[in-house]
């Protein structure tokens, strides 16, 4: 058996066995399989597909290219993903509330290109934090408070980046066995037993419809029952930021609003929602009802924002932000926009609100790009708002005068208005789980 | 437009644009456009297919990426292509023949791997023989003889040469649109206007079936509509060699005695069927029977045989070989292999007897070895023929006893035999041009 064999075997359209796979994916991680052969191995993969076996042949031969973490918790450890989404900081509200209820939360991000930073972006805009922690410390505080969010180790599914990076080039990035074991492969190489998925749906989103999204996260959690693996995906919209605040200290100030109970809104529904099938996942919770009264409670008692405290401290940041959000880096222009017509917000160009974020300082556009913390804006509106001339749509905080005069006119074009009401945007779509798919009503 | 818009396309299943094409033909050309993304495109082609009109397009922008050969001959310069076959020696019976009867046949040849030797190699069997020869000089003898072979200038269709060692990594050689640009490319190159294409069929042919081979056939011809050119594709099979002559010197001597009037058979048959389809395609004769009728008074005056001395001459080649055979390179071992039991041959496994002939030195397995012009083999008996124990099979013309004794083993596993009678091989099936397909009587 060869790759030539493998390759001509998936052209013709047959399922690969898991020697074949294991073959070509030893090949990815040590360089042994020239890059013009593993590249049209991903072109047949796109077009001729791979069943749910060959998915998780794939994806645990993925995180067996490298380090295979073996956390030893006291408990299932968990983690979370999101296909991506602006304004998304479900993972800093949810991890310590999830950790309150006595969930073991070991998350491992990536770093990445993106419209605004990633988790640890916005976690290094805490003073002092750290986010690159060797395994055992991670574990320890994991042991120890119940959560912790660091880097991902280089030496964590290499054959995953060799994968990666030809699928950007060869137009093969949008393949759900090759999304689903890119994702996955990480979570299983980390120690993950139980996973929750936020699979984004809508324009802007990895897939582009939402049967595609469902479809998505089918192939996800039948990843799991293949691995042994517990694995939930909730489907989600993306039609506009799902917290108000974009940014990375502003994000981080948002979810702390929320764990002090200055706040709610889509951002809390839903990371509650992701929480509560954490919480199920783990064994922790029998029922949703429960899991979402013990998060509830967890957030009124006030006991997720202790555990948020506690595990800043132990990355050694600052948690004094928790108690005195003025202590997070503040950007010097503070600039409303406002609306020129009046109507109702019935439409908002998520990518171009991300690129605007992006421009300011908020996210890298290449690897070496520094990010500022400081900056982003606060959307005071969502779509079904109805505003008059004049009213704040938006708050900036920009680094200057013209960064905000710019951010100004991308923002005013990212949004649309009608003068007929418009419907909110829907939050929740489906809950994908190894019983079937749930509709669900927002 | 850049080469991901052109992946992303194909994948999609898109026709492309006749500059989509030129893109990245001219960035395989030039090296501009990596090996993966091609590997890659190469893949979505052979899956996702191209239509007539882009395959066009292919072709002529691979034929556009290097030299395009004008050549000044008085008549349609036409070239004759064939997929490939054991014993199979039509170009050095027709072109000699068609040149008689006013042809103007230019031929230039890929060296290549292969059971047995090329054209190139055949004709290097001739002592002097010069097959590197310089455009001009191609020409002229062209121009003066009618007809001349030559080795394939390396600036012919460059991109060609890129995509298709790619192709042979990537499990990708089996698609319709790229092995008619690859074939066609190099033709329109080096000038041809008119072209006559033996495309195999069966076992161990380039397609699999009859079906296939036709829609290959189809292919080719409707290229040529589409590119101003003059194409006709004759689908022969493949069951047996077509000469009984298999090895280099053993091949110019089975043209040569045919061209004598010493010897007929299926290799005559189809070469004149072929060589009429080149008459018909230059224009010269209108009729089948009309060019039938020629080159069988070429070849009964003596005058093929004579332009073959001229075309050999000119190519500093001693034409006396022409007069006596013996003077071609002689193997030291002649060795008959017998019959063991009595019976019809009813299957020959050509692959297998092709391989035998390279293993006694007549084929190249690496692009570095030598070949040894003398060694081959007779085949005394044809499918349906009924032999007896001790009846001669073949005669090996080896290097050695000890190569001798190996091949016998071989071609005696290469033969099948039934009790009951078995049909004689089927020669020709169909002929494709632009007016349709005419199913052959044998």
């Amino acid at each position: 058996m060869d790759i030539l064999t493998v390759l001509e075997n998936k052209k013709q359209g047959r399922a690969l066995s898991r020697e074949e796979i294991d073959l070509f994916v030893r090949g990815a991680a040590d360089g042994s399989i020239p890059d013009y052969q593993l590249a049209a191995l991903l072109m047949a993969i796109r077009l001729q597909g791979m069943d749910a076996r060959e998915t998780a042949d794939l994806t645990l031969a993925m995180a067996n290219s490298g380090d295979m973490l073996v956390p030893q918790v006291d408990g299932v450890p968990v983690d979370k993903h999101s296909t991506g989404g602006v304004g998304d900081t479900t993972t800093l509200v949810l991890a310590p509330l999830v950790a309150a209820c006595g969930g073991k939360v070991l998350k491992m991000s990536g770093r990445g290109l993106g419209h605004t930073g990633g988790t640890l972006d916005k976690l290094e805009s805490i003073p002092g934090m750290k986010i690159a922690l060797p395994e055992e410390e991670f574990v320890s505080i994991v042991r120890r408070v119940g959560c912790a969010v660091v880097s991902q180790s280089a030496q964590l599914a290499p054959a995953d980046k060799t994968l990666y990076s030809l699928r950007d080039v060869t137009a093969t990035v949008d393949s759900i066995p090759l999304i689903v074991s890119s994702i996955l492969s990480k979570k299983f190489a980390a120690g993950a037993k139980a996973i929750v998925l936020d699979v984004k749906t809508g324009s802007g989103a990895l897939m582009p419809t939402l049967e595609a999204s469902i479809d998505l996260a089918k192939a996800m959690v039948d990843i799991g029952a293949h691995a042994g693996r517990s694995i939930a995906a909730v489907v989600s919209g993306m039609e506009e930021p799902l917290g108000s605040h974009v940014g990375n200290a502003l994000e981080v100030k948002e979810a702390i609003d929320i764990l002090a109970g200055r706040s709610a809104g889509p951002l809390k529904k839903v990371s509650l929602f992701l929480g509560a099938q954490m919480l199920i996942a783990s064994g922790i919770a029998d029922t949703e009802e429960k899991a979402l009264d013990m998060l509830n409670q967890a957030l009124d008692s006030g006991a997720g924002l202790r555990k948020l405290k506690e595990m800043i401290t132990a990355q050694r940041g600052d948690c004094r932000v928790c108690d005195d959000v003025n202590l997070l880096p503040k950007a010097p222009v503070i600039y409303p926009v406002r609306a020129r017509e009046s109507g109702y917000l019935s439409h908002v160009n998520g990518t171009a609100l991300g690129l605007a974020a992006q421009r300011m300082g908020a996210g890298r556009m290449r690897k070496e790009d520094v990010i500022d913390p400081a900056v982003g804006f606060v959307m005071e509106k969502r779509i079904g708002d109805f505003v008059q001339p004049g009213d704040v749509l938006c708050t900036l905080h920009a680094a200057s005068e013209e960064s905000a005069k710019d951010t100004e006119q991308r923002i005013l074009s990212a949004l649309s208005f009608t003068k007929e009401p418009a419907p909110r945007a829907r939050l929740l779509y489906a809950l994908v789980t190894p019983q079937g798919v749930r509709e669900l009503d927002d």
